[in-house]
């Protein structure tokens, strides 16, 4: 089975947005086990979109393309897909209805008359829901040839791939694919790899393969089988091996949690309660256990302190210390845990407190070197890092940083009562 | 001057590597004012890539092409676009002599004999040093077509292009392009489009184009012209009507600009202060305003409440309001916003208490249900929205929309002095 990826838009031809939806559907083409051969990017051009529609049906089975499904005159992908294919468009009752629907919840006072084009659809095709935004999917099915249309912005593509499209290329292959992924913290991807080296040279079924993520390092392992349960059977063995290898550093093997999401279980499984105090971090720390439904119930406070006063105030970071050892220190992270903590109300608190750039480093405290503590019933760790990069990549890693200190600290406690 | 832009490598199409290196050679030649019409990529296969070379020299003029130029049995970029052009491969005593150098400087102990392939070069090819590798890149001119052969990896692909490879191009092109990018808030896509109609049809030079964001929308305008100058006297006639339209929903006409860094240079210019009270959005606001660099001297403190009574000791939230509307209400949000800024000494204060998901709505108040307020200096105002999409779409779009929030009020306010 022969898939081909199209990505349709100006911005993309133009260097404006950089095409990782590309990257996405690949990874998740090739986890299916499906041949691919080209990857196309055209732009909002009716002639041009059709002679790389027709091409792509031509020398592949399966065709996915991503944008052009909006209600503007440049949104054109649908169009073209249907005259390419021979299908005629014709309004789809349930799609107006979907379209009337998000515009009352989104309060539109006035409906400009081009979106009703997104509720055109081409006869026969099947119309996939988009929860997060207006143009639903599509996939075309006609003379052995399948077209997936999908929309362009990946908070819509990706919960529409995965819930839908990734069944649906599911079935048409013959063989299931079983896969986990093992996600390890502290590790560099070369390091991962250097411990696998072994379990990697050589293998075929399962595969192994490591993917780089800020502060973190994914393992897939997969495996060709006819069922679920011989797919299980085979990853099984490698699965525990990998865990052995790494120890604590492996947070989970459910592809499905996050980092946030095993900080907060622990939290629950340990009866304690959790609080942030962050500077450079700005509430990122904060922002990502509140991505966790329902942590309400372990994760009290966030407080961003970016200023000393705030600092002060808030936190009870006492001035001698900030004097003395400076806003980025390991003495002023360990006040920020333990004050924060205090302040909330909390069993733990993690601080982080940082030099993110691109001013304020200095020979003796760099742009990149940050400050993190973890406090958890009266015991403090501090850890002390030096990260490269930008501002954005420097706070993203402490973030990362911070919430791993948090599960490796919360890991180690044990309930003096228990 | 048509330009089409080919990725050559069996790990791009799998997903293994995001291309980046598309969109940076995209941006540098939008920048010349080049058209680009298509961008494909294909793995390291003789058949396809002769396709796709033999295509894409037949409807472009220059041919950028990145990857496949290394020593390995897989590397056949320069094979392949020598037999499409009808050139010789013979061996460049000055590319052999550079390997040469490169295998001593890096203490090669034995020269696998694959090596000297890089050493191999179209007749009449232009040789481009490559300082940071191995393979050099090619310039192969023919029968009014260029193809353009630069290796794959980053750090040797952007100094050779900056290089050598930039300059080559400027001399080809007559005109530069000019841009401007126009943000706007608080109007969604077809809106703006639809305010725009009579500017967008019949566009030749400057065109428009519009791209959704979250909870904004980019207007970008483009020229074509002789020099700067020219590009510029162009542009700013519309750039003038777009904001006459629009009004104070434009926050910035500065494609670097973003919409904190416009909240953080409102508030410097009317000498406030700016505090943060998130619920659901549990510290995203926080963590906006700390993405620029500086922002200390106006964003003083960000309180991430998301339980209730963490609202009532930090914010001094009273519990009668909780009780008698709720914690996602325009009462509490109000008292949030005024408590925190009480809290924190701020003039400032931005508050976001809502139902994000999956779990907590009800008919009365469902997923997606979120109020904000903001408060000046004893003046609040409150906004309600029903949000569309899963919980990190919804915190998204609350996320901008009380930036957005701040931005017009500190806008409105009037410093009683001046």
């Amino acid at each position: 089975m022969i898939v081909e990826l199209i990505s349709v838009g100006t911005e993309i031809l133009m260097g404006n947005i950089l095409n990782s939806n590309t990257q996405y559907l690949a990874q998740k083409c090739a986890l299916l086990g499906m041949d691919q051969f080209y990857q196309v990017t055209v732009g909002d051009n009716y002639g041009r979109m059709t002679d790389t529609i027709k091409q792509a049906l031509g020398r592949s089975d399966i065709v996915i393309l991503t944008g052009g499904l909006g209600p503007t005159e440049d949104d054109l992908t649908k169009e073209v897909c249907a005259e390419a294919m021979g299908m005629q468009l014709r309004e789809d009752p349930h799609t107006r209805k979907q379209l009337e629907e998000f515009f009352v919840n989104n309060i539109y006072t006035e409906i400009p008359e081009n979106n009703w084009k997104m509720a055109m659809v081409p006869e026969g095709a099947i119309v996939l829901d988009n929860p997060n935004g207006m143009a639903p999917g599509l996939i075309l099915e006609k003379n052995g040839k399948t077209a997936i249309l999908l929309p362009g912005p990946p908070g819509e593509l990706y919960p529409l791939f995965e819930g839908q499209v990734f069944p649906y290329l599911q079935k048409l292959q013959k063989s299931v694919l079983v896969s986990s992924m093992v996600k390890v913290c502290g590790y560099g991807e070369s390091q991962v790899e250097d411990k696998l080296l072994d379990l990697i040279d050589g293998q075929t079924n399962p595969t192994i393969a490591t993917y780089a993520k800020t502060a973190e390092v994914h393992i897939r392992v997969t495996a060709r089988a006819a069922d679920e349960a011989e797919g299980e059977a085979l990853t099984a063995p490698i699965l525990k091996e990998i865990k052995a290898r790494f120890g604590n550093a492996v947070y989970t093997a459910d592809e499905k949690v996050s980092l946030e999401m095993a900080v907060a279980r622990l939290l629950k499984e340990k009866h304690l309660t959790m609080a942030a105090a962050e500077s450079c971090t700005g509430g990122m720390v904060a922002a990502r256990m509140v991505n966790v439904s329902g942590v309400s119930d372990v994760f009290m406070q966030g407080m961003v302190t970016y200023s000393n006063e705030a600092k002060m105030r808030l936190l009870g970071v006492r001035q001698e210390t900030l004097v003395a050892y400076g806003a980025v220190s390991r003495e002023t992270a360990a006040e920020m845990a333990a004050g924060g903590a205090a302040a909330a109300g909390t069993d733990v608190c993690v601080s982080v407190t940082g030099i993110a750039g691109p001013e304020g480093g200095t020979p003796e405290k760099p742009v990149g070197l940050v400050y993190m503590a973890c406090f958890v019933k009266g015991k403090t760790e501090v850890r002390k890092y030096q990260f490269k990069g930008n501002r954005a990549k420097i706070r993203e890693q402490s973030m990362m940083k911070a919430l791993d200190l948090v599960r490796l600290c919360v890991l180690e406690y044990q309930d003096p009562k228990e």
